[in-house]
């Protein structure tokens, strides 16, 4: 099998590079190691950026998430008895909407199908070969056969657990790294959101997420310890936890309902660089790990895929190098500036140490700050929305 | 001997809350451990907030401050070899000024004088006693004798090392602090300064500040560790370590000159909590500490004994309690600001930790983003400048 760009991962950033590239009259296949079902329910993100939602618009698959996503223009932060919101689109002119990561997925693979695009899945690629060749090869393996896909080029879009990284010589790539000493256990719950805005809580017992992905669906999150066992968590315990942290404004009370999901997310951050090697291009989780606070994996994602389907397309149709070869410094840019912003965002919501007071006294400062500068808040908006440049 | 306010420490904390008392006709005594000819000379902060400036104008103590203080309205931020200018003014309409402590000191001991009032040198607090009856009693010794202040308050203004915070009961206060892994060696340098504004750099080998104190005069910081011995710094290796730190930017050179003074500093966050028992009040260094990098320490002092004398103003001429009461909870929302302000500045500038790679690249997104983010970058002008509310 041949084409010009062989991607691994149909996860949003596959997904929507292939479809970028087909815009741009450029061949790929999508290897996929998990079903289409799979892939259509997976949980995860579920928050757009404004600079996301105009990248889907304008490749022509934007047209459900305008009819069924939210847009939000702002958040809420609550902490020590009181709720402020921060009026996003106000100080920043944009605003975020929300749209499950599986819906972006779905509405990809519709159109990537319907355009008569290759999306292998249930195939799993197991090795890359020749990657400083003009011609490397995807090995794989699918109904328990092995394959070879022959291309100009890969995309490596299979996540933190995937195969494309690891497959740079050793010594090539710089890993930069930190871990939380918690973890989020999040919920899926058939209930009306009590909020209209995501609703972020700093609570003595830890931190706690109020959102939504419809307006029947709730998507709550609580900080547990990093080992946490999902077991015990029966989902009584889940909702009075969510109750004692949440409920802390007078009159407010949150909507429980049937859990349809839940899990245990652990926290990291994680950069990889460089994000290229000969013609090996990674982009998404295989080399960037945000904690979930700031809502920036799945834009990072996109916003990696937009560089590079601009990259290959000056490369076939103008013979251009420039781009690809200024792809991972363009990418890490936004990459960085996301990491900043959440580890800042997580380091101000959650309890970080036992026994650290000084640190609760900064954080509480933090807070008190965000919600009194406009200049400081600004700085909040801008980054959540998304930085139109970085 | 009987006063009304017997203030210990004469500090910029102690001097103007007794001048301020003056001017409301309150009679205090200040009593200081060192002699008048130290306080006057030594060397300490040099920046003035507007607030601070305002502050001392109103107070009729500024008129040698309007006539020898250096007006900046920027600072310049210097990584990665560039240079990059954050606009204070432009981006919050204030300034600060860079005007000796010394001065301040000089300024507010001569006013004292002036007026009468009664500043004991070399007098020595060594105990408080009666603080929770209506007659303290300050317990001190001058001239190898032991004598008595009886005032109706107390206002501990004698900087951490002094002994009014020790006088209160165990458990009454509640500490917060951190320490940090290095500390500054500073030198006062007869150089005509090469630079207009403040130039703090973020440096591979650590952090260095070029400031200064007049025309003439040089005042020069390295990051060092905190365990550093200054006879291990010559001149020579100073003047080398400040040119690889500082001259990183293609055509620029620092003045060097003799060096008239040197001393290492260790950097610690501290906060006391309350600042008051009784029928004492603790002002300034006393129950608060920052790392200088903020340029807070002053400032905050100031600002305490701002308060401070309006709310004994208020009790003397109305009998009014509620300022006295609110006291400690309206300083330590500034302190927290300041706090929060100064650990952030430390954290974004220094090298903080040997082999934390990913520690270095986020201070090195947080100074891109202030450099990019008019938001950000008012968020640093306005604490630096200082906030007129908090």
């Amino acid at each position: 099998m041949r084409t010009q760009v062989g991607i691994v991962g149909a996860g949003p950033a596959g997904l929507m590079l292939s479809h970028l590239l087909h815009l741009h009259g450029i061949e790929s296949v999508v290897l996929e190691c998990r079903s289409r079902e799979y892939v259509e329910h997976r949980v995860r993100a579920g928050v757009l950026e404004q600079g996301s939602v105009d990248l889907l618009r304008r490749a022509g698959v934007g047209e459900r998430l305008q009819r069924e996503g939210m847009r939000h223009e702002g958040i809420e932060l609550r902490f020590d008895g009181e709720s402020h919101r921060v009026p996003m689109t106000e100080l920043t002119g944009r605003a975020i909407t929300v749209y499950g990561q599986q819906e972006v997925v779905k509405d990809l693979i519709a159109a990537r199908l319907a355009a008569g695009g290759s999306i292998l899945f249930e195939a799993e690629a197991v090795r890359l070969a020749g990657l400083d060749s003009d011609s490397p090869v995807i090995h794989f393996r699918r109904d328990g056969r092995d394959e070879q896909l022959e291309c100009d080029f890969v995309a490596g879009c299979d996540g933190f657990h995937g195969v494309s990284r690891g497959a740079v010589p050793d010594g090539v790539l710089r890993t930069y790294e930190r871990t939380y000493p918690f973890a989020w256990l999040g919920v899926l719950a058939a209930a009306p959101p009590a909020v209209d805005e995501l609703v972020y809580a700093n609570h003595e017992r830890g931190f706690a997420l109020y959102s939504l992905r419809s307006p029947e669906i709730s998507r709550l999150y609580l900080q547990v310890a990093p080992d946490e066992d999902i077991a015990a968590w029966p989902d009584e315990r889940i909702w009075a936890e969510l109750r004692t942290r949440l409920e802390t404004v007078a009159g407010w009370s949150l909507n429980e309902g049937p859990i349809l999901e839940k899990s245990i997310t652990p926290m990291r951050s994680f950069v990889v660089e460089p994000m290229q090697w000969e013609r090996l291009f990674l982009a998404g989780d295989a080399v960037h790990i945000v904690p979930p606070t700031g809502a920036k994996g799945m834009n990072l994602a996109l916003a990696d895929v937009a560089l590079l389907g601009d990259a290959f397309a000056a490369w076939y149709a103008q013979h251009r190098t420039d781009l690809l070869e200024d792809y991972s410094a363009a990418a890490l840019r936004r990459v960085w500036r996301a990491q900043h912003f959440s580890w800042w965002m997580t380091s101000m919501l959650h309890r970080l140490e036992k026994d650290d007071p000084y640190e609760t006294k900064l954080q509480a400062a933090t807070l008190r700050y965000v919600v009194a500068s406009p200049a400081y808040a600004t700085s909040l908006a801008e980054n959540y929305v998304g930085l139109p440049e970085v």
